[in-house]
């Protein structure tokens, strides 16, 4: 991974000359801004104390704790645009005193119990992808540690008669693919990160990936997990559903490390598909396509993939990345088929779909992972790119599309914003918008806050699958209300009671008393 | 509803002769165990503190707080076979003092703080069909109400488009039927107790019902709802799905009242099916059924209702209450389709299934409801009939039959011990197990303690959609171990300071200091 950006540099991508004419042209953009050398990045000096680090070494073996500059600025902070627009300028201001790397759920306990007595906080990295602040801490230098799950990487046990595996949370996706691949199985999780994102990330971030209609989401394929926290260790998950009690699976699911660290999943898989057949749909405008994307949801004939551009990401050509500008007019919808077509296809053209036939289908296939390149490129340019999401009952869709578009043209003038549907249930569908400007870093922070403030006033989650992190904590905080707040505070004091768990993450602290 | 059973009192049925012989010449059952006269029920005589009393008055309107004999007497316990013989032997002492009907969610608020300051329990109440203790506190008389919700009873709102609608707790699932029937549509949750059993009751306790296959569980049909709690109100679901943070719905499903009371709901609801046709099949043993079954769900062919009974519930006909004593060999499967039955034939023949036609189906679903007027004719004839369920992966299932089986036949002698599997996933099933037995009230309950302890140890869940309640609170605290029931407990201090809500229910007492 790209330190100061996205994945194998060998796969960097020029801009083509019509983007670069469209930044030019409609946001002034012109300036390269090139990256510092990975040297140049200015870390906190402060090392954890030695105590501390002697006690690590002993838990995990000296071998697999690091301090040293390339391990320290590679743990630091995610890949939000943000993110990378810091660490490109050379601030490595939140970077974590040492990387710690335990090897199994014993010494992922061992680690919680040396840190919880130094008062060292842990943020468990699993790919490093989020993209909201999720494996940033308040807490910074020689305070905190890095907990780095790239050791649990193993593929425990196969249960063909349940079709359930048990995977280790530090597997990358196309690791954790190619092991169940050599059993015929397959997760179907692909989201945008696949190439680079963790199991145990999926998890703790409630991911949802690009076969969604089909293989659900993330929290839809965890039956089972077990989780080191400072108190303990859980150990959930004796049936696909239960009828006792709360299902704490959920609680779990999408506490994006600030309870504990995920040592284990057990996954619902399933036999990988013969084949699977793309193709591209065009719609006469985004409210036909989402209401035939509804029918396909309501009708129960979803496909494996549904995904629908908006005019804007349509005409840009978005769903193609490597045609980029190339685009079209209406809406783009590609279907992803792993069985019959044709109750999908019979819906779709009844809802007024013109059909493009496999090229249109084929060629988001092809690119689906190519979007993380093409913002370095855009970054690389001059111009600001990043993407934010949310969900929605049906019936609210369309107000909640026009005042996300809304805050950001009032926060921007004139950025490019285009939005795609990639996950649609029965009752709603979730909004992914990509937004392009030549406002920098200080611009793009006041408009996500206009933006989620917007998100919560028009009824929105303010996270479909991106989680809450930092960047959506105090918007989270408004959705789920003040009480709410307290059942997650409640929780986190009774698993972490001395608060080192990815401090700052997910959960507002506390109101500070008066005076 | 009759208070000393089930339903209406016309629809009671004589047991046929075929059973009574079998009752006497298995078990020596002969005896006739009538009921008290509702007037001889003996119930705890403390009021309520008059202030509290006069409090509740004020909050909710005099009318709607009774105390009278058969009030109290009809929200004692719930409808669990224990709770039955208890009441029919005049045993009332867990009634409560009042019973108490808010008629709002703000009224609902007011009799929690009056409770809560004169330390008064509250017992939230449907339906009032708990068969596992769920509406049975550790207080009785003058320091609990009933908070019955019968008067939270409409349709608030129906949105066609997200295919969501707006209901109150207090409906009984019939009357939900008929309101959402005027707009064409229904929940599709259709649990043994749907006569009486209320929305809330369903939420409450994680309710699975007969056609769980096609319209999944309750829990997957609540996208959204309102919670009155001692510490003020949770309002969740703004998506479907979301990946903000934990599914604080998931926390409130199954919390059977431990936490405040649901007061709103809104649910994913469908079009009413043109038509419903149930068939019977026939498989040469429930191993071979089971894995049909499994076939089905794992295919993604599952039709709306799918049943199978193990041999001994075949032979004994249970599957066609109307046709008791009438059984035939092998292992009877119920399939019930509203769509194409095409894929899940191809897929029950391919798998060894014999067609029945149409006949078996239909039986079964004109006598769906009527197990539990039958259980009534059972205790009145002196016998024992009981239910219990538990689901775990499949890989498991024959481990955790075996082992459910064994138990029951050591604790009992010669009970009559009959299975299905009503509720399939990709990933496992659910076990209901109905046992009849000669012995009394003590030896079941015995027996139900080395059932509990044969589930956990077998390890399926302590239970797939009866819940928790006080009769499995012990074996649930295994099931989710220490941490897990520390998380309920936090969350319950924190929601429920004063620890008013159902005590005794789901979560354990903390364990007494020693010395």
């Amino acid at each position: 991974m790209l330190w100061s950006g996205w994945g194998d540099p060998a796969k960097a991508r020029e801009l083509p000359d019509q983007i670069r004419r469209l930044l030019h042209d409609l946001m002034g953009v012109s300036a390269p801004a090139p990256a510092v050398a990975i040297d140049e990045v200015k870390l906190p000096p402060a090392p954890l104390p030695g105590v501390a680090l002697a006690e690590l070494r002993e838990a995990v073996g000296a071998a697999h704790v690091r301090d040293d500059h390339e391990a320290r600025v590679r743990h630091t902070r995610g890949k939000s645009t943000p993110d990378l627009l810091r660490i490109r300028a050379g601030d490595g201001s939140d970077a974590p005193g040492a990387v710690v790397l335990p090897g199994s759920h014993e010494e992922v306990l061992r680690v919680l119990e040396v840190c919880g007595r130094h008062g060292v906080a842990v943020v468990p990295f699993g790919g490093g992808t989020s993209v909201v602040g999720g494996v940033t801490s308040d807490v910074t230098g020689g305070g905190v540690i890095a907990l780095d799950l790239a050791r649990l990487d193993r593929l425990v046990s196969v249960d063909t008669e349940s079709m359930v595996a048990e995977l280790e949370p530090g597997l990358r996706a196309p690791d954790a693919e190619r092991l169940l691949g050599e059993h015929g199985l397959t997760l179907g999780h692909f989201p945008q990160s696949y190439e680079y994102a963790t199991l145990g990330g999926f998890a703790a971030a409630r991911s949802s990936g690009q076969a969604s209609a089909g293989y659900g989401r993330f929290d839809d394929m965890v039956v089972g997990m077990t989780v080191a926290t400072p108190a303990g260790t859980l150990d959930l998950g004796r049936a696909p559903k239960s009828g006792a009690g709360p299902d704490l699976r959920q609680l779990v699911l999408g506490s994006e490390g600030a309870f504990g660290v995920i040592t284990s999943l057990r996954l619902r898989v399933r036999r990988i598909p013969a084949e699977t057949v793309y193709e591209g749909w065009r719609f006469e405008s985004f409210a036909a396509g989402s209401a035939a994307m509804r029918a396909l949801a309501q009708a129960g004939s979803l496909p494996t993939v549904l995904r629908l551009s908006d005019e804007t990401e349509t005409m840009i050509g978005l769903a193609k990345p490597e045609a980029i500008g190339s685009g079209d007019a209406g809406c783009l919808l590609i279907a992803g088929h792993e069985k019959d077509r044709q109750p999908a296809a019979a819906v779709l053209a009844q809802a007024g779909g013109t059909y493009l036939g496999a090229e249109p289908g084929q060629a988001w296939a092809h690119g689906r992972f190519a979007a993380p390149y093409l913002r370095d490129s855009l970054l690389a340019a001059g111009a600001t790119v990043e993407t934010l999401e949310t969900a929605t009952f049906w019936a609210n869709l369309p107000r909640l599309y026009d005042a996300v578009r809304l805050a950001l043209l009032g926060a921007l003038g004139t950025p490019l914003v285009m939005c795609h549907i990639s996950h649609v249930y029965e009752t709603g569908a979730s909004l992914y918008f990509t937004v392009v400007t030549g406002h920098g870093l200080a611009a793009w922070e006041s408009a996500k806050r206009e933006v989620n403030a917007a998100i919560v006033a028009a009824g929105g989650t303010i996270s479909h699958h991106h989680g809450v992190g930092r960047d959506h904590r105090e918007a989270y905080a408004e959705e789920i209300g003040p009480l709410g707040v307290e059942i997650l505070r409640a929780v986190k004091e009774r698993l972490d009671p001395a608060g080192i768990m990815n401090p700052g993450v997910l959960i507002p602290s506390p109101p500070r008393p008066a005076g």
